[in-house]
């Protein structure tokens, strides 16, 4: 659907962006992707980062013009979306299911290189048939599951029965292991978090040697994300990063810790929900025109980033209620307001336009390409 | 932006839909706006549902084809794309702050009728100034907050000056009242639930004599939802109803009690999103392909519909966990399972397309085209 033009024009004022709308702040967010891609490039791994924080084809774009070497993807149609704006280099990490997903993920093969995950031995058979007949070659990924009990298969029988499928399948090309391990990116306590991670790299270990000694060569070990990925490098096992919420951070990252106890500050917060004082009559109370359908709350509430001592303390579907008792200075009807969200992923999927910005001036206006592209 | 096709095709078999997809059982469906719609004729009062639950031009119509005397918005931009679609009586049941916002629903107003709230002075003016600039006549209601705590005025003196001011600008045409109770809606207990309705209709009854008493009477007044509109209609001060959820309901309002202290069932459940299981490799779990962003977890988490002992009981961005251990029939890789959102208003701006079945068929692909209107 297309829902109308876009809250700002590149060359506005910060200050007259239309409201809710989703802010990219540009200097941050290069400072990101740059700080993610040199320390991939310092531990000489691969960076694939995860499309389904931004899905937005000029960021991929951009990390890639910095040396990723393409990008995940959760999702057929979150892929199909980038690859027609010019991505040639997708990785679904995810299992796809039924025809329909199939079809399009061979189809979008004709026109980019394209890798899909397996854990189940029938879905190998449906993927080299579809590849067969559109004359395509996937790249296939045996999904371990390292922990977060979702998708994959957690013994090495299994694994290794994937894996030899997978490489006697036409159309289907096995390329390694993919070890993400969610439920860890967001244990608070780091040895806590090291420790899960140290254990999902040791069974990863254990099973590339075991296909190894198959011939079953793992070219690809992928995994990691924003919250865990200074560990899966020094692991020695994996040997690509799909990190994703790094570029724009989030409350919820930023409630981590990090070796010396320090909260996890690595990455900056450059991606913020702009609200606007809609309502102003109460004492202590303002409400703004950011609620659930602006801001994602699966994580918590949103932050306020730009005053002090006031707080978001309720969502309701279109409205935001913000405690201003202890504010240091009131707010006025039609303020502005910058919120950091609480979940980064979810908020993009709320918006059509990223409006970036760089010293409170609009200097572009991205399209959220793959914006509800859930199938 | 466009995402590509929708999910399915008229005719096709619901077992082919695609997922996730947003479904609408039409029969369900369809008793509901009857029921809702009769009520409100019975009673004697006007029903102008609210859109933002569907956000969809298509059952804006249905609506006021059965009497429904136009439709209530809760942003400009939502509005603007009913409006552009044929719908031709808004009202934007909210406050509208800042020029752009002001802009659009002036223009707005050359195309249908077009009535908004206000609880500001200044915004009185900022509206007066716009509507006289286009030439056009915007409806104003004064807001009172009747409980929820969010916009409106709590006392009669600034209800009566605000009142006075609309009469006297130009541009504008003072109408009466919006009075929602937004926080009563989920009040569990029924008892609970009617003291704060009544107390609301009473505050409002107040106000609008007083009103009268200086010539301005009030021709509207309006509010009520899902979970209290029978309070509101037997109150005698109320005479517009703007529920919305009643056309879907979801699992949040079902947990409300009626008055004999059974659950409240008076609406079926006629809102689905259907997902398919795509992994199954561990006993006692099926991982989903709904997660956060295919069904809004705000206000809980979905209940599987269609399966006995079968639980949602965990979602991560594009996963559910399904507890299987106690369910009565196994789940097989690819089956389909419709879920009941635990709130369908996020839920529904999750999606592009609506897909209305019947008998296990296909019969209707409905466009949301105020999807992601939050502006």
């Amino acid at each position: 659907m297309i829902h109308g033009s876009a809250p700002a024009n590149v060359g506005m004022a910060l200050a007259d962006v239309d409201t809710p709308a989703l802010l990219i702040d540009l200097d941050a967010f290069e400072r990101n992707l740059n700080k993610m891609q040199s320390f991939a490039d310092r531990a000489g791994l691969q960076l694939r980062p995860h499309a389904k924080t931004h899905k937005c084809a000029v960021i991929a774009g951009q990390q890639m013009a910095l040396g990723a070497v393409g990008v995940c993807c959760q999702k057929v149609s979150e892929a199909e979306a980038l690859v027609h704006a010019g991505i040639k280099d997708v990785f679904v990490s995810n299992e796809l299911i039924g025809a329909p997903k199939l079809e399009r993920l061979a189809a979008m093969a004709r026109l980019a290189s394209v890798r899909v995950c397996v854990d189940d031995a029938g879905n190998i058979d449906d993927l080299s048939r579809t590849a067969e007949r559109y004359g395509v070659t996937l790249g296939v990924l045996v999904e371990i599951d390292v922990g977060a009990g979702r998708c994959g298969v957690a013994d090495t029988g299994s694994a290794v029965l994937l894996a030899r499928k997978t490489a006697a399948a036409p159309g289907l090309r096995f390329l390694g292991l993919q070890a993400y391990h969610g439920a860890a990116q967001h244990i608070r306590a780091y040895d806590a978090r090291r420790k899960a991670i140290q254990q999902a790299a040791a069974r990863v270990g254990d099973i590339s040697r075991m296909l190894s000694a198959e011939g079953l060569d793992c070219e690809i070990i992928t995994g990691a994300g924003t919250g865990t990925f200074v560990i899966e490098a020094k692991s020695g096992v994996y040997n690509e990063l799909q990190c994703g919420s790094y570029i724009f951070m989030d409350v919820d990252y930023g409630r981590n810790r990090i070796e010396n106890g320090e909260f996890f500050r690595a990455f900056e917060n450059s991606l913020f929900v702009l609200t606007t004082v809609m309502s102003n009559n109460r004492p202590g109370l303002a409400v703004v025109d950011a609620g659930l359908k602006a801001v994602s709350v699966d994580s918590g509430l949103p932050l306020v980033h730009d005053r002090q001592r006031v707080n978001y303390v309720g969502a309701s579907d279109e409205h935001g209620q913000l405690d201003t008792a202890q504010a240091d200075d009131a707010l006025a009807l039609g303020d502005k307001i910058k919120l950091v969200p609480g979940h980064c992923d979810p908020t993009v999927n709320l918006y059509d336009w990223f409006v970036g910005y760089r010293c409170d001036r609009v200097e572009s206006i991205w399209p959220i390409v793959a914006r509800g592209a859930i199938r």
